[in-house]
């Protein structure tokens, strides 16, 4: 508490992400990060990029990453907008598209920084308790409001909702903006990308910090209709006009491109999860279905916070959330190779005995 | 115009940074760019950076950073923010230590972002018009406040403001915060940092744009008392967990740790300013005293407009600020090499014959 600090900042409850440990040697499993590096596509490029023309700003439109995105999408360039991460693109979103005298829509279990951009911009919001399954349904986003905001597959449940449920909502919804938050979208998946010329008022935001595995890059990038997009332009014009330095910029050209990479990668990783859970569930585990690169499992004998607490004894990290009281039995588990899973299957066997 | 957007964005006036051409060969003296490359130690780990580790998300509190900038500094790491440029900083300090029931004051003329940062967050401001000679009189601050702001030395003008004066605004104004925007202040300015231990409500911010020649990377810091720079990494956090991307913080922590070649590329950036700045005075040019790497000049037969069209006409950039009307005559003209120098100078000469 400071009289120097604006209003706002008293009321703020930050966003806390999961943990970056700063020691090696962890079977690290607690932010979805990719196992695989990325393209080696990528590596070469950056390499270049470390010259003397860093003395020069990057182009402060960062058309040609916005040309890259738009052509894998098959959209065109006024489609897209670009920012530092997803989170960046969240953020801008949340101030420039969903700040409405009716409330925004939201789950109650889903990804936990949309709260906190609600406190940063003085959103009034609502939360739509998911059905007892951990599903969205669509029917109880039909009320008044300022807009809908959710991820596909959502977060941290890892369940998809197909895209007849999402066509159905934006049917309902079409005097406020609808965001899928699809930042796990290419782990198995249905994308709601090929509803964009259809309903302007569909955004859809992605990330390259999981399939494309650059989260050490800072990339995310939002589609939709030209106005949509149009809004978030001035409020990053307003805010920083080169969010993107010329590392991510180059970064994320050439892993938009590298398609074979990206297929390849996001299958091994679809691969395991899938015999993670088999494996977790003959350990007597309930795995939710994911259609993402983690899954949220609970072994009845066991609390979240406990197993957690011994898995990391045995230098394996996982997530696990305290609230909502229905989700505390369970622990988040990023999808890694098939060795870290077989690390984790052999821990637990140890723990549960 | 449009039903989807929040009622922010139609207020928007966004900035508008210089232009970043995407042809070669022209003499570009538009954006402060430092005409030399970074430290080549800083290429050499960012060439290191290219790797697998791109996978894993960065530190989301740039500790390794912030402790090298405390240490050139010779300050604490809880005095350090960090951010993706100083215009990001800047954007946070107006949302977390900015908005009060006050107005805001800051110069007439100064760095155009401010009122647009006022209009995102709709901050309530009052402007102080500059002396006659464009200089910051710290008296005509003594008014009840919100907060003040001013680059030092200022943009464009260049101008710098002595140390004591700064002083003197600190001691006159305890009850809100004082930034002082530090851009430029490597090329020859008193820094206000050796104050920040006395005054509690002082913040300095700066960049690795200018003088480390970094604008390409994206890195900007805030330095102030713990209290100030809590507020504002709680705005961070409730914004983006990872402005920093793994690229921005080697290559950032390396600059700031190579001092020699820090000191001797912006000394010869001074040498080419104060050259010429002669050179230009004997061509008729009246030239602000400049304590930044950039200089602001007129040439009373030819307006700002015009003078600058000509110059682009042999392929050299300088910058032109139609408003307000009182520097409309003058160009910016950012320092390059000494042989840029002399191509601007032979430029001029013709069309000034």
């Amino acid at each position: 508490m400071s009289k120097y600090w604006s209003d706002v900042v008293h009321k703020l409850t930050p966003y806390m992400p999961g943990e970056q440990p700063k020691v090696d040697n962890l079977v690290k499993l607690n932010t979805n990060e990719n196992p695989y590096g990325p393209s080696p596509n990528v590596i070469e490029v950056l390499k270049l990029e470390a010259a003397e023309s860093l003395r020069l700003y990057p182009d402060p439109n960062s058309d040609a990453l916005k040309a890259a995105i738009a052509e894998v999408h098959h959209l065109n360039s006024n489609q897209v907008f670009v920012g530092n991460g997803s989170d960046e693109v969240l953020a801008h979103v949340f101030h420039a598209l969903l700040k409405h005298s009716r409330p925004l829509l939201f789950p109650d279990i889903t990804y936990s920084f949309y709260p906190v951009y609600c406190g940063l911009y003085d959103i009034e919001y609502q939360t739509i308790p998911l059905a007892e399954d951990f599903t969205i349904n669509v029917e109880d986003y039909d009320q008044p409001n300022g807009g809908i905001i959710f991820p596909n597959p959502n977060a941290p449940t890892g369940i998809a909702l197909a895209l007849d449920k999402i066509e159905k909502l934006l049917k309902a919804n079409t005097q406020s903006v609808v965001v899928i938050d699809e930042a796990y979208v290419d782990f198995g998946t249905e994308s709601a990308v090929g509803l964009i010329n259809h309903y302007p008022n569909l955004l859809v935001t992605h990330t390259l910090s999981k399939a494309r595995s650059l989260a050490g890059l800072r990339v995310g990038y939002a589609l939709g209709s030209p106005d949509l997009i149009e809004a978030l332009i001035r409020v990053k014009d307003s805010f920083n006009s080169y969010p993107i330095d010329r590392f991510a910029s180059a970064g994320a050209i050439a892993a938009m491109q590298d398609v074979e990479y990206f297929n390849e990668t996001r299958k091994k990783v679809i691969a395991t999860r899938d015999l993670l859970t088999k494996l977790l569930r003959k350990l007597g585990f309930e795995v939710l279905p994911s259609g993402a690169n983690f899954i949220f499992a609970r072994q009845m004998s066991k609390g979240g916070a406990e197993l957690t607490a011994l898995l990391r004894q045995k230098n394996i990290i996982v997530r696990h959330f305290k609230v909502p009281a229905r989700i505390e039995p369970y622990i988040r588990i990023t999808i890694g190779t098939d060795e870290q899973s077989k690390i984790l299957i052999d821990g637990l066997v140890e723990i549960l005995k």
